[in-house]
């Protein structure tokens, strides 16, 4: 199975792209809702959830893990990979969201190993925990040195899509508030990345207020294509480890808090029924 | 020592009552920041992580516990109270927020036990967690049974208020959705209970409206005065328990997330710098 892992059910957004390109492997989705929101937790509260969340799907016998969530990815994916890995599991692999994202923010396509030249402004809007990482100014550094970054930490945006509140005078004032300073800046960014599993369902209301900026032409990417696609590049130069997944099509959903809530909520996402089971995860000290 | 737990920072505005009116006794107030906000968890998971809190705070020698939380007091006290402490702790003693507050909204005064005749309306302001309970109905259809009850569950507060959005048209906007439904009911309440630790913080701002709306004749009720007083009360008739309080008027501060975030939100509540430790709550399985 691929382990798909968020805070909540928002990465349902990357698991649903996933699903539709690669349909074939067998996934495992989890949501901590329990513990979620995780964007403005401490970067050491974040790595402990997620080394939690990690180890039971490598327990359930997920050798490959997705961090669907921005904040996890952001927070705790480096030291996962470079300590955690090679001393308890040196044979499994996590995968995050920001360096696709960022491959993609800087123009380059998936099978580029170039670095670009362009130039211009691109941004981000995130998390506090995500935009205080940095992880999208670092890895832009690497792959597109000439491209300047705007970063805006959107802190009420994942409570207002968790309330529904995905439209209206509410929302709109903090979409302004959040994206005008952009706007405004001398130089505008050319594209904006959703960089929260959330975002994508404030869409329409952030396509809305660009076109009331006379904003349109700024191009909006959403992560859920973007991790997709480029998952099917890494596992086309992987051959070991889609030997190790199974390909039976199924999927399971599990959730920290009440399935039936999770049900209810990944159905206005997924818009089908879902069967959801109850985990606990177990502090690992 | 007095144990104080909530879900958050926003418990301090309750402590901070109780040194008012209680300043002899020692007290360890927590927070259980890595896992707010409580208010739309599920019932079982709001009891687990309350159970683990409340253990947490006996092993560090409080005999007793205030839940300052309102999600916690409706959704795991009577649980505690009827079967985990006798169980478990059977000298020890847990009180929370709902039944004092619910007297107050009755308008009886702390030392009477009469059941109120008073008509007319009130309401109470809380999260999903604590107007789903039911709580406050209940208990004020024992203590006031001819008296209305108005509940608005306010789920967008908390985070407002943890993002310091204590004031603009974002606030107002949610302000305006969660208080006009009963200020234009055909019997408008005579008081309306903050029923959450983190709304006095927005007082001002709620003062404000009722005057846009012509209803400054409503009166807001703060829970930190209410539960000190009912505190007061409970503690005289309770000597055993004041005997094996500490009276050294020590106080100790401590959070499940960064101690040094904590600290910094807990200064614009308490108007002071304290000292904060981190500790960590063991699932109790």
């Amino acid at each position: 199975m691929i382990g798909v892992f968020d805070s909540g059910f928002g990465g349902l957004t990357v698991l649903e792209a996933l699903l539709g390109r690669l349909p074939a492997y067998d996934y495992f989705y989890l949501g901590d809702s329990a513990r979620a929101p995780y964007g403005a937790r401490s970067p050491d509260v974040i790595y402990e959830f997620t080394r939690e969340a990690v180890e039971f799907l490598f327990a359930s016998g997920c050798p490959l893990v997705i961090l669907a969530c921005n904040t996890a990815s952001a927070r705790a994916l480096r030291t996962l990979q470079q300590r955690y890995l090679p001393a308890h599991h040196p044979s499994h692999r996590i995968l995050g969201v920001v360096r696709p994202s960022a491959e993609a923010l800087a123009g380059l396509s998936p099978s580029a190993v170039a670095t670009s030249s362009a130039r211009g402004t691109v941004a981000v809007l995130g998390t506090t925990g995500t935009v205080a990482s940095d992880s999208y100014r670092l890895e832009l550094a690497k792959l597109a040195p000439h491209l300047s970054l705007l970063q805006q930490a959107c802190p009420l945006l994942v409570p207002l899509v968790e309330e529904g509140e995905l439209t209206g005078p509410g929302t709109d004032y903090f979409l302004h508030k959040y994206l005008d300073p952009m706007l405004s800046s001398a130089t505008p960014p050319e594209r904006i990345l959703l960089a929260c599993t959330h975002y994508p369902l404030l869409l329409p209301a952030i396509r809305a207020l660009l076109v009331e900026r006379r904003a349109a032409s700024i191009e909006l990417l959403d992560q859920g294509e973007i991790v997709a696609t480029r998952l099917a590049e890494w596992m086309a130069r992987h051959p070991e480890m889609d030997a190790r997944l199974g390909h039976g099509g199924t999927r399971r959903y599990a959730t920290t808090d009440d399935p039936r809530w999770f049900a209810a909520r990944a159905a206005t996402v997924l818009g089908r029924a879902i069967e959801v089971e109850k985990v606990h995860l177990q502090p690992l000290g």
